[in-house]
């Protein structure tokens, strides 16, 4: 299975982001668990509540020819739920009502007036809204809330979007992506350990990384500072993607003993 | 002052991202600040330590002409380092040693030899790389580590290049990069506020705040779900750009009377 194959990019829309009020958590979240199953993200892009915007990053994330395009936000009931009309855009598709989403979307407010938290099931056009999705888009069903995420094929791509309330956006993922990601990823999968090391600059450590990685070709090898100035700290992230965890150990202990030997000769001190 | 000539855009640069291993503080950090500078971000793009998607990126991100473009991470010492190599390589520019930069750095470890940290300045190749910078940028100075940071004019458009690391960046832009945002906003800046509304369902709320925003043109309000699926709570959040306080509170005043005088009569309760 090739590189290209198990590439991903993650499209957030949302205003809220861009004006720095939310951390994007749902873009971490899902960039840790596309890689977990074996997947690499390429591309995280985050645009505004802006139909244009989303159309153009659609298009633009669409040319990249990635196997999954996963998007989060704005598939909600009100006005600035844009998400669906950017991607028809896009596509030049229309929006219309689709059937199953629309029963998915009744059957939560029946649901809703059985809880006692309305009176009747009204679908009102904010409610409608929620089940006008582009053409040839297939609902994903909501587990714990309202709007249902989609997903429709554009040639190679499978365009997904999930809705930005991060417990619906998850409970979507595990329940209908994560399936899909694993059975394009395979056996291959992404391992990854960090050691911490201390008294050596990051500086003095790059050529030993060189090194290192030169003599373990399939381990990435990434020093992160940590510490204060005064108190240099490094966090040294090792990580392999293999097709089984046996294969992937070994690699990461070979080149975290190498790595460590050579940053104690450089009289730098090793934590693991 | 126009909407297009206050628009930033952020590019962050790190596999650490695209793995999920590191939560995006820098882009939320960044996009706050602008924002209340009296910028508009308009976009943030996450790319691989790779020159060629750092360059994909960068040129991209120039045809969109907004008046800043601020990348984060990919200055130090380490061969996947690579966001001037990616600057470079997408305005057809060499990477040369840079005198002031380097007199930066060699002033950084020369105050490293003072405090103990090394025996003696070596500019070895890793430490001298932190100084070679695109053909005519300017080094920006790193008050808290070594790298510095870099601005350039491209066409309309300063390009500006911080460290990852968080305290440096922060501080790189508090002291370089604020000042610049700061002129160019000129008076204008951003406000907002949040008001809370239980017991009324999003969908319910909708056409209230459509209602309310096309009685407030200048204001811009936007629902949050934040509660359970069986104890509906909304954050709803009123901002606005304007040249000062007064007419700022004065506008999110009217919107929020508005807007909650709508929800009580739609049986909703209201929080400040």
């Amino acid at each position: 299975m090739g590189k290209l194959n198990r590439q991903v990019e993650i499209v957030c829309v949302g205003n809220e982001l861009l004006i720095g009020k939310t951390l994007n958590t749902n873009a971490h979240w899902l960039a840790r668990r596309a890689t977990s199953l074996g997947m690499m993200v390429k591309r995280i892009t985050v645009v505004a509540d802006d139909v244009d915007e989303i159309a153009n990053a659609i298009r633009e994330t669409l040319k990249r020819k990635t196997l999954f395009i996963i998007t989060t936000g704005g598939l909600g009931p009100t006005f600035d739920d844009k998400t669906l009309e950017g991607i028809a855009k896009a596509l030049s598709l229309k929006l219309e009502v689709n059937e199953k989403a629309l029963k998915m979307v009744r059957e939560k407010y029946e649901a809703y007036v059985k809880a006692g938290r309305i009176e009747k099931v009204e679908l009102t056009p904010p409610r409608v809204k929620m089940a006008k999705l582009p053409q040839n888009a297939e609902p994903l069903p909501n587990p714990v809330g309202t709007a249902p995420g989609i997903i429709m094929k554009v040639e190679g791509t499978s365009l997904i979007a999930l809705p930005g309330v991060p417990s619906e956006m998850e409970a979507i993922f595990d329940e209908s992506v994560a399936p899909l990601l694993k059975k394009e990823a395979g056996k291959v999968a992404f391992f990854e350990k960090s050691i911490y090391a201390d008294g050596i600059m990051e500086s003095t450590l790059a050529p030993l990384i060189d090194q290192t990685m030169h003599d373990n070709p399939y381990v990435y090898i990434k020093s992160h500072p940590k510490g204060e100035e005064e108190k240099p700290h490094l966090e040294i992230h090792f990580s392999t993607t293999a097709k089984d965890s046996k294969t992937a150990k070994d690699r990461l202990e070979k080149a975290i003993i190498q790595l460590s030997e050579l940053v104690q000769k450089n009289n730098g001190k090793i934590k693991f």
